[in-house]
């Protein structure tokens, strides 16, 4: 099977197998495993090999296999190692692998309810001294607990979907009177998703430590931000059309399995949190993210310093007795290191469009224009010194309508 | 038919038929209508005259109606008012006609996107007011565009449904440091929730002139809200745990077609809007609204104060490019009228619980209490003098966990 399952250094070898929905020529979307530069059928795969469990695979998104719960992605995981592996299950496998060239990447989740998270410190600090710049940079309750809200779930498109530059009102502080028109500062903001899944009622909570049950991948996001709409939107009830024209999501969920290794401290969180932010269930992880437009690499953000542990983030949304329902979608809120290098934004990385940015064609950039196509990508540490790919999230800025 | 179709001045006669979903001992949850105090069981007396269209009502959700868009609830609408009132019709209607006292009601809607607007010039200025007392009651972009926030869809509930205190963090301004426990301001909002059909792609617009072939109905609405939680959470991202542990929607959803009587001139609008924001489908809603609390009613919100159409909220909701689902659903903000006696919520009522409220059994309010019952009615004009009905929306607060 050496062609098969690739070389332990492979980013997307045996360690990895991230989740998507792929169609072909002959099939219209379902579920699929990516194992090298293949993706592998995996209903087809399944029923082949008498699984009953094969119409969990067998549609059109990932949500069937997310609402099974834990024990069964475990179980799912080992059989798709099982097959992978065994040259006895070749017959199973062979006829439902598909070079990833010739597939086509769908959302890979019905995305339920989707919460954007502001988890970064540095982003949080960056953003306070630039939209508030006469208050302190973070807010008083920052430290206390782990800011969100709710973002458009009809709006987060698959990698690879053009993004059309939203219009709308805007207002400079200068302005008498806001303007309408297309954005003139359209923004990224480089983070991760958090895909969930199984499912908790009304009225309960889901602790620290019960939150690795519900959480079942990472993927790429980009969170489209148009800067100056959101900046005339947002006092008093926070951002709504400066976000909800697109959000972009990687094809590819990497189990939570798969970046064990990829686990770290967090950093120190002083104030210590509160007592249903503890628990032995806190970590960060250790992804390293590229961000670059137009084939200039512009960032490099590093997850490992979020303050915020992803099971702290789905404790909180849950604290007021919020359900928790298969195909919820987190997201982490821009990734920003310590270092101009390491901003996940370009409102950060220009400082608001003050220190234009400059590519590699010698252009400058201090938001982004029509046409330019922004990918991020990232990686994180596998078992045995190897890398887990997460593959990208990328987008291209059509014109406004 | 004397008994099937009530007098003329009867809230749920011939002229109103809101659409909901029930359930029967004998069967489960599928599309009906109601008609005085009985619901039709539309599926099954469409599929009994023959109609190919019976599916879209055989289903546990209005969301395939829903998505059919405006011709075909006309259309649908046309049929019913058909098939009750033509004697020939009669073997398809009574064998699936149930009372509503032996049905249980479910939620009506699948809720794709939930979106709350802030559209009461009278509520947002009361809360300005308390929230920020140092500031200008209206924040600079109030009269500019419809301020609204996306919420979480997956925890709106059916009326009746019981409400679980949440528990959270909060800070009283003279606190050094936030607490955490069950909420001691949870309030109500009473408000109309406005269900979308039919849809749009992401990246185009939908008009103020368009928007009514997206409005297929209004149900009442109760936008619960811990206002400690939320004090403390909100800047700079907005409300969250403060409202995400339930929305509570009307079981009955009134089609915009027997709203027609009930269309009123908006209040002025100064400064004049936006382009996007004009056209000649702008309207008020003169429904009267009642909020009662353990059976004394504690006020009675006019809709028809409102600052923004609800044509002008859905056109701005999609002027940045966002598309529409069918099942999306949003509200209107707490409805306030001038009066004291017409505030929609406890914290503008009772002044944020300076000044409690005293119900009929002597008791007194600042916020709910464990077992309060909080229902809200409304009703609206019909053609020829007759009175439009809305249901209710109702919920009892339950102990926190």
């Amino acid at each position: 099977m050496s062609e098969l399952v690739p070389p332990a250094d492979h980013p997307y070898g045996i360690h990895n197998l991230p989740y998507g929905v792929f169609s072909t020529q002959d099939a219209g979307p379902r579920v699929g495993v990516r194992i090298g530069d293949q993706v592998l059928d995996l209903g087809a795969c399944a029923e082949a090999a008498g699984m009953e469990s094969a119409r969990v695979w067998q549609t059109s998104s990932l949500n069937a296999f997310l609402a099974e719960g834990r024990s069964a992605w475990e179980s799912g995981r080992a059989w798709i190692v099982e097959v992978l592996t065994n040259e006895s299950q070749r017959d199973c496998v062979e006829p439902h692998l598909y070079p990833l060239d010739q597939v086509r990447l769908h959302l890979p989740i019905e995305v339920a309810d989707y919460v954007d998270f502001y988890a970064s410190e540095q982003h949080a600090t960056n953003v306070g001294s630039i939209f508030r710049p006469d208050g302190d940079a973070l807010t008083p309750n920052w430290k206390h607990l782990p800011i969100g809200y709710h973002g458009r779930s009809g709006t987060v498109v698959v990698s690879g979907t053009d993004v059309v530059r939203p219009v709308g009102q805007r207002k400079a502080p200068q302005d008498a009177a806001p303007v309408f028109g297309p954005s003139i500062r359209l923004d990224i903001e480089a983070e991760l998703g958090f895909v969930v899944g199984g499912s908790s009622p009304v009225g309960s909570r889901v602790s620290v430590d019960q939150a690795d049950e519900h959480l079942f991948g990472v993927a790429l996001f980009n969170d489209w931000s148009a800067r100056d709409i959101q900046a005339w939107e947002y006092v008093p009830l926070g951002p709504f059309l400066g976000k909800s024209f697109a959000s972009s999501l990687g094809a590819w969920v990497v189990p939570t399995e798969a970046l064990r290794a990829a686990r770290v401290d967090l950093p120190a969180q002083n104030p210590e949190p509160m007592d249903y932010l503890r628990g032995e269930g806190l970590y960060g992880l250790d992804i390293e993210m590229e961000v670059s437009i137009n084939g200039t690499v512009v960032s490099r953000p590093p997850y490992r310093d979020m303050y915020w542990s992803p099971t702290q983030m789905l404790a909180h949304m849950t604290v007021n007795g919020a359900s928790l329902r298969p195909g919820d979608l987190f997201a982490s809120g821009t990734v920003s290191g310590d270092e101009k290098a390491e901003r996940g934004s370009l409102l950060e990385l220009t400082w608001s469009g003050k220190e234009p940015i400059t590519l590699q064609d010698g252009q400058t950039r201090a938001f982004l224009e029509d046409g330019d196509t922004v990918t991020i990508t990232g990686s994180a540490p596998g078992p045995n010194g190897s890398r887990i790919g997460l593959g990208e999230v990328t987008g291209t800025i059509a014109p406004a309508r």
